[in-house]
């Protein structure tokens, strides 16, 4: 690169730090402030800082010699530049095109119309009143049909949703996949109904004090490498995670004292998720790659570490005595009974209530629900009556009241249209890369059931963390796993799980 | 106000709402979040964007056409505008002429100079060694005396830090108060050593429980009036306050489990403060008054609660059983004495541990020296036999060593000039406030006594906070008082509070 072409992109990079500053400052900060000590009357003026900041950064995204900059690197001959500057001026265009494509009052318009379709929802869902909300989810789902056609698509406007969520998926894929998966644990769940095995789940029914319960989640956030030099956990309504910059992670968890599974699972799934964030290369400020690969990434992560590893036999082999040193009353329930309850699986009609297993079978309907309202094969007002038969063919139960069904997720009406896949997608990659370490840590096993997690930390950070976004998710699971995403590794999990679980 | 004028007036107000923004969020905000939560090693994050956010602020108030608005309302006949836009306008030039008068590379190099001075004092200090710290203080001795002559002054060079801090005084005037107050203070304190009284302080030595210092603290914020839905507390390394915005006051307070007596000076101290950041008008963003009159103003309210309010006979006889509640180790001891201890006079060698009457002295020692060595009277490297000559004639006591002596402060090395004054001047318009609260509330002892201290509050509100920082504190005391600053009504409270402990 020659030294006229070095000074752009310094620019390209100080401009970008900028962004930075910003966008952890707003974003994650002044909002995690907001929902953990932020005094309620506060809320004025914090509301009109946000707002402002977002403005400010808005600014300098749409910064007109910027903009100049990353055209003109855009336009180079991509074997001139390296793979971090190519990576940094897709991941810009990525990052703001799509919102820059859509008409600037059609946005708007959009915004507003979220903003009163998720009060609206919340009203409906206590009433079981779906009438109300379907003049709001015609119009977001006319939105989104736009948008699609705005952004671009191969095969189908369907498509555009993914590439915008940055899946590394198409439709066609994602159909084939989930067919396969859908047909797999529909068969499962046969015979899981014909096992001998029954399992008693009411031992997490009872009083779990927030305190051990906080003293848990600490407790195993260090074991999985959490480094709280660089981050901290604290209690908030939602759970969630956010990062101001690798050094400064902050898990957002909430505790149930009559459950203590909710603690358990979030320690792992914003454990894991933090522990990308962790991990990214502090090279990569500056860039705006210092960021997880797309969701779908940071969502495969955390899933490997609430589920795959979490909910295993070789956890519990080591973790049992430690957390009934917390809750002394598992005392009394031996280690098999309580994997086993842990893993229970059950039909429920509530997806956050799932298991592991039907909890796919939730997110199928969904998927295939919004890709034919997206892809005109479905009007709004006829979802209730879908999703009603989809449930009865697919998990045999049928919901009795709209909050229970359709209006059980906030996801459509703040325009989630396309997230729901990620969460299978999650599964399948961090199934995918399970099989990987096992090849990779020959005695994964053995270290997980000693509570030596380290390596495995060590080896998620050096394949994956530490790349941030310079790979996408396509990209990255090829990089790591040698091949291109398949359902056939979820479905192996699956299947040895919980043929092992039911004794089948 | 023509049309025209009033669009104009607009425009400096939305532009100083984003100063508002900027200024609470990155001064007060992420300063709050970097000393209470923030883990270790995000330091290096956060400094670079407090750093880039200060320059935005920079940017804001150096806008052209910004600059230009003011200079505009600036020029007009103040009869044409209303009281709060004369007020804007002056507070706007004053926030930022003084900074601005000063060259830009001079100023850059004096900030550095603090930085350093402040390791080379924190070490030196250790060390019990003044060569070291004499060419830093050299050096910023010049600066401010550069400084004085850009800002420019009436009589003499020290005037100019008066104007600085805003302190609504002179060199002059100052003078002759603490001229009056020394003389006076010098003589009580002969009287008090003739006194047969004797009083016993070690009561306050022992073990103090943090949780019970805590709730104590909340308990007396709730009953002075303090906002918990528009404020919080919370421990720190070093007690202060931070509003962001009057709906969001955070204290921050620290504990000392030897010693119960910080917690409670420090919970009406800051609580005193944050009841004026929270009394501040609404009304007043967008203009910037809606801060204190000048941190004068605010160390006279702090005083007010902390001193005239909270160790007063009335407080305890209120609050000595409920204390005695949390404390239950002070059963033993009689209100009556319990009161003398907390207000014992001692002849001690550090300011922070003074008694209220020697405080004054600690203070007048500081002003006389730093007072000469910017007029040209005294050179840095006789500052500790200048200070230890003081301490000898007018508290008969002597410095072993510079830590107990010249080196015990960083005021100087911080690049405070002109500020310890400050902290008698706070105490002289306390004082006069109390007169005239006492007249405007004849009860007011019966008040204090019997726990309802609301009409304080609202006295105080009404009188003083609204008002934010739109009169200087020379007219805020007028305006309350209907006399300029005093300093008989400060000797007056001490007479009759010393004269009735030591029994004279």
């Amino acid at each position: 690169m020659n030294i006229s072409d070095e000074k752009k992109l310094q620019k390209i990079k100080e401009h970008i730090r900028k962004i930075e500053y910003l966008k952890f400052t707003n974003n994650n900060l002044l909002y995690w402030d907001k929902v953990t000590n932020m005094p309620k009357k506060g809320i004025g003026f914090r509301s009109e800082v946000m707002s402002f900041l977002a403005g400010e950064l808005h600014k300098l995204i749409e910064d007109k010699e910027f903009v100049k900059l990353v055209a003109y690197f855009d336009s180079k001959d991509p074997q001139e530049l390296d793979i971090q500057t190519i990576s940094m001026i897709r991941k810009i265009k990525g990052n703001y095109e799509y919102i820059n494509k859509i008409p600037s009052k059609e946005y708007r318009d959009y915004i507003y119309l979220i903003a009163e379709a998720e009060q609206v929802w919340s009203k409906s869902k206590r009433n079981d009143d779906f009438e109300s909300v379907v003049p709001y989810l015609e119009k977001i789902v006319e939105h989104f049909k736009n948008f699609t056609e705005y952004w671009g698509y191969e095969e189908e406007p369907y498509d555009a949703l993914f590439s915008f969520y940055g899946a590394g998926v198409n439709t066609k894929m994602v159909d084939e996949m989930f067919q396969e998966l859908k047909g797999y644990i529909v068969k499962l769940l046969e015979d899981i109904s014909t096992s001998k095995v029954r399992i008693n789940d009411e031992i997490f029914s009872g009083y779990f004090n927030k305190d051990a319960q906080s003293k848990m989640t600490i407790d195993i956030l260090n074991r999985i490498g959490f480094d709280f030099d660089a981050g901290r956990v604290d209690e908030g309504e939602h759970p969630t995670i956010l990062p101001n910059s690798n050094k400064d992670v902050r898990i957002i968890t909430s505790y149930n004292e009559e459950d203590f599974r909710p603690a358990f699972t979030t320690a792992l799934h914003g454990g894991g998720q933090a522990l990308y964030e962790q991990g990214i290369s502090s090279d990569l400020y500056g860039t705006l790659l210092a960021e997880p690969s797309s969701v779908v990434f940071l969502e495969a992560i955390a899933r490997f570490y609430e589920n795959i590893f979490g909910r295993s036999k070789e956890f519990w082999d080591f973790y049992y005595p430690i957390m009934q040193g917390y809750f002394p009353s598992f005392k009394t329930i031996s280690k098999k009974n309580f994997y086993k309850a842990l893993n229970k699986v059950d039909y429920s009609l509530i997806r956050m209530d799932a298991d592991e297993l039907t909890y796919n079978l939730h997110i199928i309907i969904r998927y295939e629900i919004e890709k034919d309202l997206i892809n005109n094969k479905l009007s709004v007002k006829d979802i209730p009556d879908v999703w009603n038969e989809k449930y009865k063919e697919y998990l045999g139960i049928e919901p009795p009241n709209h909050g229970l069904g359709a209006l059980q997720d906030v996801h459509w009406f703040s325009g989630y249209f396309g997230y729901f896949p990620n969460y299978i997608l999650g599964n399948l990659y961090a199934a995918q890369i399970y099989s990987m370490i096992k090849r990779e840590i020959p005695d994964y096993g053995e270290l997980v059931s000693s509570g030596n997690w380290d390596k495995i930390n060590d080896w998620f950070k050096e394949k994956i963390f530490i790349h941030g976004s310079i790979y996408y998710p396509e990209e990255l699971i090829y990089l790591v796993t040698d091949e291109n995403l398949k359902v056939d590794y979820f479905i192996d999990y699956l299947d040895e799980k919980y043929r092992y679980i039911y004794e089948m």
